[in-house]
């Protein structure tokens, strides 16, 4: 059952309208594992610096993520992202980027984590993506997920690392920048037409979708009346959705399906408070009580309209 | 099985990135009778000038919709409205709005219409609406929907209006521009505490939600690569929500989830070519179709997730 995460491990600093934190723990290696971990055994390869602490491995431990795999740089410091969301919370406003050691991350894996059953490659430079990604060759599926500054900056290399993995984890805009293409479902064709067999598309409050080449999912975001610190949502998701699979004998359109469910879950409780305060003390019986709330407010009867009736009225 | 729709009828002008028309058939009462007509008997209450020829009265004719509440001024002109579409479908600039003989447009209702058992009170005034509904107050369900332009102009009146129905069908901006309120699930609950047991909200190429006061329902549109022209999407969705409803025996949640379904449905057709010229030829069959369609691609086992595997390979 074993997934493995590379990513950034990070600090954040965090000002919404509804409070702020100065130096919380973030990444998107962190949301992923956090998330990842209630479902299955979760590695991480990443980079911190000697201001990373015990405080913050030990939430790390507390959730049983092997972290022999995070490279520490005495000397350094560990990647600071400082960000704002105003009323609009689905945009972030960066304010501050210091990648400290994370500027000269060059992943590093274990043999434990190159024998790992699934892989996600979080979002980092392209071409490191396809060397780690060289580095799993046996495993089941590897999916990634990238950013409009990889599509912007190097196109060809996030096309190229695109066409070595299984799924694709982006959201709304960022697909459709990707393929050029203004509507999704042409866009969505064409990235599936470069390998990958899902691409999953994050919509932020208005859900989230799955195309493969013979198929279409789409799912609600769950109702929030109250939505406080977006940072990690797509993470969080993504963390939500590997790891359901990674839990899973065998991966299929029904198993993805449900795993873009427990990916909804977890993204829904993490934009609940800051960071990773919410997500950090989920219970298993949370998780699938919000799981059987999708099937709730996703359920109607296939019953077709009964045209005989209409058509007798009217002769 | 009867309904009645009160709206508008008029000429439309819509320029789209991907060609245009300069006279056709349109309005809220037009768009939403030929969907509706699909699933139930409908009468129109409108308004035409005498410029409204046989050959758009034949369009009605032929889906077998009652016309003999359409009031004819022979000495006016009917409305006329001219539109433009960018690339981004989701806005429609108006370059032209000639209210013409619907300026003066006093709803007048013969007995037959008076004793419909659903009534769908298009985007007129507020005012009027409210007029409208006191006289069909034997009505088992009356619907409205209303736009920017009222809520901006006159808030109170809208909310006279929406206090008197049982289902407000608007779109998702209408929604909290109205609660005065950017969540939406908040917006959603102000709205209902006004009186309503429902609330429709359509959400473009998001799909659209109903709220009641205990329960929430989400669905996604209809997957579609090509939008033609979204002119009369919002009324057509009506039409095949209200319509399904009016053929239905009895009106219950369950039903109502079919109708947001159908509504989908046949907004989804609506964009596919200029003006009602999609819907106009649409079949049973067709429609059927992509109700199934709809069930295929939001259906997933409520299987939740089994914690006792993990907690065993974790201990």
């Amino acid at each position: 059952m074993s997934l493995l995460v590379v990513g950034s491990v990070a600090f954040d600093a965090v000002e919404t309208p509804f409070g702020s934190r100065e130096k919380m723990l973030g990444g998107s290696a962190t949301h992923f594992s956090l998330s990842a971990g209630f479902f299955t055994d979760v590695r991480v390869v990443g980079v911190v610096g000697g201001d990373f602490g015990r405080e913050e491995l030990a939430v790390f431990e507390k959730h049983r993520i092997d972290t022999s795999d995070v490279e520490r740089v005495e000397g350094g410091k560990t990647f600071f992202w400082r960000g704002r969301y105003d009323f609009d919370l689905n945009t972030a406003h960066t304010l501050d980027t210091q990648l400290n050691v994370f500027a000269d991350f060059r992943p590093k894996l274990s043999d434990a984590s190159r024998r790992s059953r699934l892989v996600f490659l979080g979002n980092i430079q392209p071409d490191l993506q396809r060397e780690v990604r060289e580095q799993v060759s046996g495993a089941e599926l590897v999916a990634l997920d990238t950013m409009n500054y990889w599509i912007t900056t190097v196109p060809e290399a996030v096309k190229g690392a695109i066409r070595g993995v299984n799924v694709v984890i982006i959201n709304d805009a960022e697909a459709r920048q990707l393929a050029g293409e203004p509507n999704l479902i042409k866009a969505a064709r064409k990235i599936l037409s470069w390998g990958p067999m899902a691409l999953v598309v994050k919509r932020g409050e208005y859900g989230a979708a799955m195309f493969t080449k013979d198929t279409y999912f789409a799912i609600p975001a769950y109702p929030l009346e109250a939505v406080f610190d977006p940072t990690g949502a797509g993470d969080t998701f993504a963390g939500g959705f590997m790891g359901y699979l990674a839990s899973q004998p065998a991966i299929d359109e029904a198993v993805m399906r449900r795993a873009m469910i427990f990916g909804s879950v977890m993204a829904s409780f993490n934009v609940e408070e800051f960071g990773t305060e919410r997500v950090s003390r989920l219970t298993h019986a949370e998780i699938n009580n919000r799981f059987q709330g999708f099937k709730k407010m996703t359920h109607f009867e296939a019953i077709p309209f009964e045209r005989a009736a209409r058509e007798a009225g009217k002769s």
